[in-house]
């Protein structure tokens, strides 16, 4: 029998977060017509950049890959905060991941697969797949070491 | 009494101007569906970059923050050129901003912030406020100091 | 006489190679309404990246725009193969391009055409021509020269 989101969340002892506040003058989620956008989300807990610094330098990109999963958390809280619940999502269509990079770290696809593996086991391989694209940035704000933003398609 | 767009600019003052030509094998704006996309614009004003090189080292993060309004503007300019009137914009959508950054800035969500108080200021609270994902770069085209894209969604 | 795209590769001799396979857990196209949305494609020719480097340093600009050709080809194979013929593409919509740059290199536009370019020769002007941002970044995945990623539109 397949699970929806919200039991699946529980099942795996993720607790969703208060979603973070906007550091600036835009909101978090956005819809038009079956679209929503989430506004890009970094690794913070509780309003606290968990990882800061650059991935191949100042992290290893075990830590990168566990930064990314916390935006992935991050951006379903936002979602869950928007919509309600989680189970009105129907397809997760598009994750654009930004890796704050040591310049000569070329593994920002395996570190931003801590967002996608997330998306994959919370929503399964047929709703949680997506297309994506992984890039190494100079800087990011507040120095974190990972931005990921999405784009979902809800329900009517 | 809620103001359209088109008065709103008028009474802040602002004169839009000729949409910048893009600089590429591409044009300024698509439609797919509701859906606008407008393509990432600098800090041009007729034609000349008001302001290149890096926030943090050659500008102030308050020189950046002018710059993303320039890009906003220019965006509305494409907007306004595109759709005939402003006044077709139902939703602010989505914004992406990219900051050229010096290597220890990390001030990007202020700069961009340039051209979501703009979006807000011209289109109100409900309309203009969008999701948004702000990035620093190494380079960007022409060395200019800010690029921004968004979508925005039209009426019928 | 209009050509349809898949007549017009033919004709300029372009053979659509086997799309490369994701580097992690994504999927190549998805697809949301009218929407298809194109994963971030490399210089790939049969598995192996034909530029890597930094434009403006190991590539040149020309290298660099044939970098950006070949992502092209890679994003039509992506959509060839996922919707069975690119005569279903009735818009390309707008295209994202990453160039992984020397830090004085600003010429990020004319290495994005190279993409662009091919878009127009294959789909003409009316459904190649797109809105487009060209961004200079520090890394890319695997150290390739260009990324680009790309949402059209399909017939219903």
């Amino acid at each position: 029998m397949k699970m929806n989101p919200e039991d699946k969340l529980l099942k795996l002892g993720i607790l969703l977060p208060q979603p973070p506040q906007p550091k600036g003058s835009y909101t978090s989620c956005t819809r038009a017509g079956n679209l929503v956008y989430v506004s890009g989300q970094g690794p913070a807990i509780e309003g606290i950049p968990k990882y800061v610094g650059k991935v191949g330098q100042d992290l290893t990109q075990e830590e990168g890959y566990e930064s990314a999963r916390i935006c992935g958390i991050n951006l379903l809280a936002q979602l869950k905060s928007y919509l309600g619940t989680l189970d009105k999502i129907i397809k997760i269509v598009n994750l654009r991941g930004y890796v704050n990079s040591a310049v000569d770290f070329y593994g920002q696809s395996a570190v931003i697969d801590g967002a996608s593996d997330l998306m994959k086991s919370i929503f399964g391989e047929e709703t949680g797949i997506h297309s994506r694209c992984a890039i190494g940035v100079s800087n990011l704000p507040g120095n974190i070491s990972t931005e990921i933003e999405m784009i979902v398609e809800v329900a009517d």
